[in-house]
């Protein structure tokens, strides 16, 4: 029987388990290949670690020339972290002739371009399945299975960290720095978790999956992003009583122009995006012809983003990705197919939270501002004084109808000028 | 450039949306197919019938020899309902040469085995993720995205018809043969809604899916099924007071053997299954590397069906399909890879409700009668009577932990044969 042979560069986390997948499974693999795939190479830097997975003799190295210069692995999971390393692996795997599978979003965000114009100058290809939401077949379900829709809009919970730091946050009320300590603890979170809570890791997600979804070719730094890194618990018990979750979402939606951001919002209870608890990803894709289609699954993790990897590894060994990756929009010199709006004038509903001295004639000057900036008031909750001794400072939680973020952003700004405004005030878009 | 001539058999709800996502929306199929699509053309059965959609000079025709004799159309969406006539179209288009994708998994669940010994015989295939849950990519995620993983159990709503008649049931209070009316009225229910509604159209769904991820080959009249049919509105109030929905729910288990059945089942409030709504449906597929993977969409309706179908035509135009059904296991020569338990060896928690005479010792008599059967009581509710002036009928509702199904009905059976007994007792599953 034809076997298609394999290799790994890098055997962290996720390329343990997909050795582990590719040695322990074979036969799974062997069953939806017609063929099996046999890791022939596993490249290392450090031969001596020890390892969770057993290899046979001659597989572990730490020469990737084992692999470059063996024209029989024709494909390869290319594992490795960071942007620069891995990088020059992935062109020197290009330019020895194999198809490559990998799972390195922030190397795809920064040097997406590159790597697949390369690709398809050698005709070869790159699969990614694993680089978005993890266990999640985002990208495949975008790119072949909704491929009769047009899509309009898209809206996900990209970093799992996240969702766990303010799911942690809304259940037991902790800070966002104790949320933090815990995930930490638990393995959800990094020793630095910046890329994670700030947003960047969504963003970057989100670039990718515009372009695909959208023929649209955004630079992730262009999208508009906050982190929840500033979220403070009492919005999130605000947001509660007036029946929405606060969640972390990733939103592309078209309008003519292709409105990108990332940003904690409002979602109202029940909804299927609302309830993502804990480390889990989701994704709401809508379609001109099959309307709504949601999708829940672990966005991280060794297993689950190994099972992506392994998918990947099989469709790329039956020929499936070659043919994928000869008509995929992104990075290709296709032109745009839309453009990036003005980010100021996207419109939403929105959350506001002022903190006030509580005083005659305040709520009537905040409502004058909002009105002078075309903004009106859906609801209002003004709340009893929060801490005693300091009785004037006074939370007033606003609801806004539909305004563009250009002129929440000067309402905030004008009313954060004011003498009776003694903190700055919170602002979060709501999920339509 | 290339271009990919297509026919259609069948104009109906399904067939003319496919007919206007090819012919309005050429643009995106000829953008994900690296080709055109054309529609070459379109049989029905009467030419004069008035359509939504506006085809090209010559594309309408009543004679399926336009099709089978013209070599230029490689790939028919086979779009008849029914069965003998759709199978004898089937087989005539492959004997023609033609790859087909289909929607009528009724013709797959009756004649599945000799239509794929048929395709592969000819190294033509066939196509049909339109035939399990609509707008959900469900085929296509447990073929090929999920293929690193044995899956270990399925779990789905996969009638939307019975889904939206206990959402109505659930929400309005309504009883069984209003809501069918309702469902009716607004086109989610057929005239005659009997294989939606009693667990027919689930158990040959659960048959396609059982058999792809799996590898257990089942005859569809094999899988115990229970329909919404026989539901009580009071059984929904008394699920709901204990903190659960009630779900038509088809079952994948495997636990050695493969455990598979459909009927009305109890899920716990929040978890994502419950929260289907509407005529939604939804699969949970866990698999051993990737965990919890949800699904939620449109199961039918003409354009989430569409949807799917010119999906599978582009897969097919493309050359996915032709790799995919090379290895898949579906209704292949290749053996079984599980055998299907015994129905009452498999293992479950119950609701049980028992309309009682309110006399000393029933409580005692029952949960003695259930002890016999090795069935411990997790929890009870003894209700005030319910109709005035009946006062000695009262119901009981009894949540059970894990017991046999077996035991459990021949408990049932038991109590049902006291005489304090009033009305045949009420069994549901409870989803662990």
């Amino acid at each position: 029987m034809e076997k298609t042979k394999v290799g790994i560069v890098g055997l962290g986390n996720v390329g343990s388990g997909v050795a582990r997948l590719l040695t322990e499974q074979s036969a799974r693999m062997t069953r939806h290949a017609g063929q099996p795939l046999e890791l022939a190479k596993a490249v290392v830097r450090d031969l001596d670690k020890p390892r969770d997975v057993t290899l046979g003799p001659n597989v572990l190295t730490n020469d990737l020339k084992e692999i470059t210069e063996d024209p029989e692995i024709r494909v390869v999971a290319q594992l490795i972290g960071g942007t620069e390393a891995a990088r020059q692996v992935m062109l020197e795997l290009l330019e020895s002739g194999k198809d490559i599978v990998t799972a390195n979003k922030a190397l795809l965000a920064e040097h997406g371009p590159e790597l697949f114009d390369r690709a398809r100058a050698l005709n070869r290809s790159i699969a990614f399945e694993a680089s978005v939401c993890g266990g999640i077949p985002i990208i495949t379900n975008i790119g072949q299975c909704l491929s009769a829709n047009q899509i309009t809009s898209l809206s996900g919970i990209l970093n799992g960290t996240s969702n766990f730091i303010v799911s942690r946050m809304e259940q037991e009320g902790a800070d966002y720095p104790a949320a933090v300590a815990e995930a930490q603890r638990l393995g959800f979170a990094e020793a630095d978790p910046t890329m994670d809570v700030d947003g960047t890791d969504a963003a970057q997600k989100l670039s990718i999956l515009a372009h695909l979804a959208f023929g649209a070719r955004v630079d992730w730094h262009e999208i508009p992003r906050i982190g929840i890194d500033t979220l403070d618990a009492a919005d999130l018990r605000y947001a509660r009583e007036l029946g929405y979750r606060v969640k972390l979402l990733a939103i592309a939606k078209l309008n003519g122009e292709l409105e990108l951001h990332v940003s904690p919002t409002l979602v109202r209870a029940g909804r299927p995006l609302a309830e993502v608890r804990e480390a889990y990803n989701a994704v709401t894709v809508v379609g001109d012809a099959v309307g709504n289609v949601f999708f829940h699954g672990l966005g991280a993790g060794q297993m689950p983003t190994a099972s992506a990897v392994v998918s990947d590894l099989i469709d790329t060994a039956v020929g499936r990705t070659r043919i994928t990756f000869r008509t995929l929009e992104l990075w290709s010199g296709r032109p745009p197919r839309v453009t990036l709006g003005d980010h100021a004038q996207a419109r939403g509903r929105y959350y506001l939270r002022f903190t006030i001295r509580d005083s005659p004639g305040v709520l009537g000057d905040i409502a004058g501002v909002l009105g002078g900036y075309d903004i009106s008031i859906a609801s209002v909750i003004q709340h009893e004084p929060e801490v005693q001794g300091e009785d004037e400072l006074v939370p007033l939680v606003i609801m806004t109808h539909l305004a563009s973020e250009g002129a929440a952003q000067s309402a905030i700004e004008e009313i954060d000028g004011r003498d009776y405004t003694l903190q700055p005030s919170v602002r979060m878009r709501v999920l339509d």
